[in-house]
């Protein structure tokens, strides 16, 4: 166990009770030893028990211990003083200053009280000092990074844009720090952030990404998760899990970000923002790191609906602007494969709000496996060279997909992409005009220390709720509209092709 | 006043008492309102009531109450949750989720008592969500910015580099926003970053200076005042202040910076860090932007005496190496003017450790003058026409420094030049090859509050202290090892030319 240095001062505004200064040393030995049946044992039992740090507040011993057990170990840390406040005989406050081994001034605020068990807190509260930057999150930041034009609609607005865009003069990252170390910077910027800068938005930084964006959980291998603004523990969803994470966080304001099967849509959901993914081809894609051309497409994060409207609309100047169908409809055969409170709270919604009439897509799963073949085959066709020239550049299951993917033939792939051209015409003529409404995910996030099968199950399901759009080269909106078990899920409209604007208008009857 | 929405919900493990939520609603609409007043009668009077955040932890309801007052209103924001524990009648804890209207979640701790005066909070914690970047602290940040070799005796290191410095491809900021929009990205990166880089460090961002380095302050108008990582709401010392905080704050943990006449010293003492200045022409002074190139030299900030160690060894690669004296003199020339608790505490340590004999420096209030016209009338040659392009680019006290700077004849320059020289002379005699020991500033870091006309003051007595070493062209170490009214000071020790390294060396025998 690691000697704990308990020489700090303590400073009380009275004697503190017997037994307390004792159960606080103790808890800081066990907390220094990552001792987690010591700190469960002191902490009150039960639902009422709150610890809150910068990756949220989590209520109930339960949650407190499922924390402590994922999270490896406390950083370590020297108190430097001890501050107590008697409440009475059973109940005290020991506000402690930390320092802790890597730098800076840190803060725990416990509330002790004294039971049955003896001396256990009941309110925790640690401050920990904040990085230069998050590096789950962000790889480069400035104050800002690049500057935007002096007056336009997004004036103020700070951008954080996925590491797959080119900014000139910085390399591009794509998730992959061999990609990085054989990066040379970009001679030009990319015109998706060109466009934010003449509209006078300023460019935050270069935000994390999920390995060459092949995925749409937010785990990265290399640099860490980023974490979920709103579920403590949580996955952020991918594969723009930073530049969801940094908009959620309120590190930016929008998140410059792709989408080729679900990679804005599902971190909108799983953070609670707005996110849309654009018409396929509307958006210029020059200096972008491709995964599967055919369906990558550009879009943005927000944490309203007015900004991603003005992102939108200087985004696709030029482009056609198409109207949005007045009607809504709904897939039941999108919906069979979802979580029960999911069922429940879209259905709850679309009662509400939409009055959905009912359509028959077909084979969704048929349709999702053709996507799934003609995406893969694509992202091996983009990256094949490169992988086998970088053999361990990804892990995990990004790695396990591109294997996959190097295994589909072109006749496979010819196969599917005629399969997909079917379905597509067989969801256009099922929509006829209409918008289609239907969770933008099939659950809300899942841990991020959930097990990795459980993680893919989850991908399977959501990819065929978001296959349809990506199959239609349609747009969808993503609202965070709906709450399930207090974690966010977001509500998504696919509209007709370059009815992005209209549909984001359109939106503005759902606001709350 | 603002309009306060109360309509969160409010989860409690018992009936809240009386009057408990009506106080906290009533908190929170004063905040929102910025009623100073208000929110201090919300407060428990006297000295135990406490109040933290990422900057430091208050004590007492004065402190809080003169925080209140200077910081000019708190972040908008929205209460999405409240949690009640219930202690007894008279005794509460509120925890309040918080939603910024920037982005992100925050948390508020406030346990709260009933007396005589109702409700009031006796200790308080706020959490805000943090920036993607501290542009108090950082203009540029990454992860790293620039990767260091992969071996090397510096290996893991973080450096924040001064924004004076070369990084080859970035641009130079100098502090001042009309020099960085005139910058271009530098072609090379300058050799005081290389040394470090090639000995395994990495550089994390280029950190603030004041502006153009010609302050010791640590303010900067443009961009805000860099937190005193040590001294809630004090100045961080200048001009090394970006350095200088993100190294307390453990965003670094070597700051590179630059000390003309005092910009390493002053920011080491006043937040409790080593800090080296080297013997002027130590280390190489290419890609570096100059102040007065007759004082300029490049130095470090650390939180321990071992980094610093190797920084300087490997900085000052090639360069002679002297030996440290076993003498110590004290100056008491240089201690009349300073204060009283600073006399104390570094009469005492002396007495301790350093057993040292008086020298007589001669008139030093001299000295002091010579070197401040031969310093102005170097900065004004360097940076002269630059300022004269750019009429408004520096500000305030800097502004007004220039402006001094600006009617210095060349024969008054001369004339100081000499008086410099002979000062010199007169310096080299007194110490005899001994080592001087003195305060690193006049006190500890005021207040960034304080008004510019008491900043200024502290900030002629510090330079009375800091001069020496500048006349003498030697290098300076400050060790914190001095706490005055709880906040650090450093005590200085300015060895002969080309002993930095066993100036170093021999400050082991101090290290608490």
């Amino acid at each position: 166990m690691p000697d704990v240095d308990a020489t700090a001062p303590v400073r009380a505004d009275a004697d503190p009770p017997a037994g307390l200064l004792d159960a606080f040393w103790r808890y800081e030995r066990a907390l220094m030893a990552d001792d987690v049946p010591g700190l469960d044992a002191l902490f009150a039992d039960g639902p009422w028990t709150l610890r809150g740090d910068a990756g949220g507040l989590l209520v109930g011993h339960d949650a407190i211990s499922a924390f402590r057990r994922g999270r490896g170990g406390a950083p370590q840390r020297r108190i430097a003083a001890v501050h107590v406040r008697v409440l009475g005989q059973d109940d005290a406050v020991v506000v402690a200053e930390l320092v802790p081994r890597t730098g800076g001034r840190g803060q725990q605020t416990q509330v002790w009280r004294r039971g049955e068990r003896g001396w256990q807190v009941l309110v925790a509260h640690v401050s920990a000092p904040a990085p230069a930057v998050d590096g789950r999150v962000w790889r480069e930041v400035g104050t800002p990074l690049v500057a935007g034009s002096d007056e336009g609609p997004l004036s103020g607005a700070r951008v954080a844009v996925k590491d797959l865009f080119a900014l000139a003069g910085h390399r591009i990252g794509a998730g992959v720090p061999a990609w990085l170390a054989s990066a040379r910077p970009e001679p030009a910027t990319a015109s998706a952030v060109q466009v934010l800068l003449d509209a006078g938005a300023d460019v935050t930084g270069l935000a994390r990404t999920d390995e060459l964006a092949y995925s749409i959980a937010g785990a990265n291998p290399h640099h860490g998760t980023p974490p979920n603004a709103r579920v403590p523990g949580a996955l952020p969803g991918g594969s723009s899990s930073g530049p969801a994470s940094a908009v959620a966080l309120g590190q930016a304001d929008i998140g410059l970000a792709t989408d080729t099967g679900g990679s804005i849509r599902v971190p909108a959901s799983y953070q609670g923002l707005w996110g849309l993914r654009t018409t396929h081809g509307r958006v210029t894609r020059d200096g972008l790191v491709p995964l599967a051309p055919s369906f990558d497409t550009i879009g943005w994060l927000t944490r309203d609906r007015t900004t991603l409207a003005v992102a939108s609309r200087v985004s696709g100047a030029g482009a056609p602007a198409e109207p949005a169908p007045e009607r809504f409809v709904v897939a039941p055969a999108l919906l069979g494969d979802l979580d029960p409170a999911v069922q429940e709270a879209f259905g709850a919604w679309t009662a509400a709000h939409a009055s959905a009439e009912e359509v028959d897509l077909g084979d969704v799963a048929a349709a999702q496996e053709a996507f799934r073949v003609v995406q893969a085959h694509e992202a091996w066709g983009v990256h094949g060279g490169w992988l086998t020239a970088h053999p361990d550049a990804v892990r995990g299951a990004v790695a396990e997909r591109f294997r996959v993917a190097a295994g589909i033939t072109d006749g496979e792939a010819a196969r599917a992409r005629a399969a997909v051209e079917r379905h597509r015409q067989r969801f256009a003529d099922a929509l006829d005009g209409a918008i289609l409404v239907l969770p933008s995910a099939a659950s809300p996030a899942p841990q991020a220390t959930a097990d990795p099968t459980a993680v893919d199950a989850v991908r399977a399901r959501t990819l065929r709720l978001t296959c349809v759009a990506g199959i239609l080269g349609a747009p969808a909106l993503s609202m965070p509209l709906l709450e399930v078990d207090g974690a966010p899920l977001g509500v998504c409209l696919v509209g007709p092709r370059h009815g992005d604007d209209a549909l984001v208008h359109r939106a503005a009857a759902f606001e709350r």
